[in-house]
């Protein structure tokens, strides 16, 4: 299932649901359904993680033991909600450079044996639609297309035959760079931390509805323009091998954002010439199974 | 004042205080003297931060409030408890590099002139005299001391002159490094990050008590032997240069932890060679005004 987070414009409410395909894409409230069914669910898509429960179960559970037209009434259209960043406050943000052959090649690294990894502040998410602020002292502003992995259970030390069972689902993750900062510092953090450069969303896909994560399509666009064009199979250590070495390092909770690093076609590497993101620029990145991740750069 | 988090050996109660040097280095346990005199507190050093709340002024308050028997009986000996980490989740651990010119020039690198930055997890926190995990696959461990400030207050683009109004105090932070990792990934964050890679403590003083941070004594030993001597008026950037360059890329949030580098001295530039911390290594952290960070090394 895919599961939202968003709030109703005119109360600032905030909620969580369901995606509804069958009907046509609108969204099962889920504090709504429960508040008309006296059934409870979780508070939040984050307390659903940290409790290590199963949306699917859930809305099982309150699909048999309610009437349709308390469904129905619990159903809102996309048009009557604003979508926000489905995960505001994860523990932790880890992101992986360099995970794709071309990208490694295009940037002119060599290629890693062991995941390299760093992390980005919570105080840069952002959801779908929202605005990317580019400083007005960045210059070389980039964007990153990345598979998101949500954590869904504490873990140290993963196999890698038993990573799929720590990992709750999927969402994009826009690895937003000001890649004079990245590359003057040699440490690549300051450059990927400014506030506002890690969009998330639009929904977390859960791994019942994702099978295999390692063969997905990826397309960045910017002003329609294609400008990456790939697939998961293509990264140099899959989303269970990541779990894997990230978990010999560091302890993984529940709501952890794993970001598994981007394909080549970022702006920075660009022939003839680099075409950086500007003022007015829309981003649209999506993948398979998952959803749009669209943000417009605001310079300011 | 200073104040401590804390459990109890046999209840396993978690609390927090003040330690009270007029009486010979008690700690007075707030949650117990809250609940002797049915004055709230807030419930935790986390809280007492998020709220902007002074200890100061809940001090006086409390004490004028009460008689000296409610203080006595609220008084805890050092012995009878065990100190934690000060904070355990905070939103975020920003830490700088090569902020000390004889550490840049020990370890090779330029002089930076915009601080370099990175991130800890917060599952690498440990409190004083707990276990530094040393992982069995890592070579070259090495210690850092280094001022760690507190964030009391939330903001973005703090000026020079602003930056003390944002911070609640200072601790200790033990920035330890696997430095074989480090330094073949180049990006600092892996080598840096595992569980147990962030001792805090043992205290943390309020800016009421240290009304300079950027002239303090700081001392590392390794089983005694004096590694790392210095003061933090050594630092390329100082305390509220930090502040003000941090905040203009990322928000700062109340319990934010900013670990402002280094002085010369670590394991791995030592002549004739390097002394990398092993099995059994007892490290003593000490800062003017703040007290000893303790923590024995354990290869596992």
């Amino acid at each position: 299932m895919k599961l939202a987070r968003f709030t109703y414009p005119y109360s600032g409410k905030e909620s969580y649901g369901v995606i509804l395909e069958a009907e046509g894409g609108k969204i099962l409230d889920l504090t709504k359904f429960s508040a008309l069914t006296n059934i409870n669910v979780p508070s939040s898509i984050r307390s659903l993680i940290s409790k290590g429960l199963k949306i699917e179960k859930i809305f099982r559970k309150l699909t048999e033991k309610s009437s349709g037209g308390n469904i129905k009434r619990a159903m809102v259209d996309f048009e009557h909600v604003i979508l926000k960043a489905p995960i505001v406050n994860p523990p932790k943000i880890v992101c992986l450079g360099l995970n794709y052959k071309d990208h490694a090649e295009e940037s002119g690294s060599p290629i890693p044996r062991e995941p390299i990894i760093f992390m980005k502040p919570r105080t840069a998410i952002i959801g779908p639609e929202e605005t990317i602020i580019k400083p007005n002292f960045v210059q070389q502003l980039d964007y990153e297309i990345e598979l998101a992995i949500i954590i869904g259970k504490k873990g140290k030390n993963i196999s890698i035959s038993e990573a799929k069972k720590y990992i709750f689902g999927y969402t994009i993750l826009n690895d937003v760079s000001a890649r004079d900062i990245q590359f003057k510092d040699g440490q690549w953090t300051r450059g990927k931390s400014f506030d506002t450069f890690a969009p998330i969303g639009p929904y977390i896909t859960t791994i019942e509805q994702i099978n295999d994560p390692n063969n997905l399509r990826m397309i960045t666009k910017v002003n329609g323009e294609i400008r990456q064009n790939s697939l998961t199979k293509l990264m140099i250590f899959n989303v269970y091998e990541i779990v894997h070495h990230i978990s010999r390092v560091m302890t993984l909770e529940p709501c952890d954002i794993i970001a598994t690093g981007t394909p080549s076609g970022v702006a920075a590497f660009m022939k003839p010439e680099p075409k950086f993101l500007k003022n007015g620029d829309v981003i649209e990145m999506e993948i398979e199974n998952i959803g749009i991740l669209r943000n417009i750069v605001v310079e300011r």
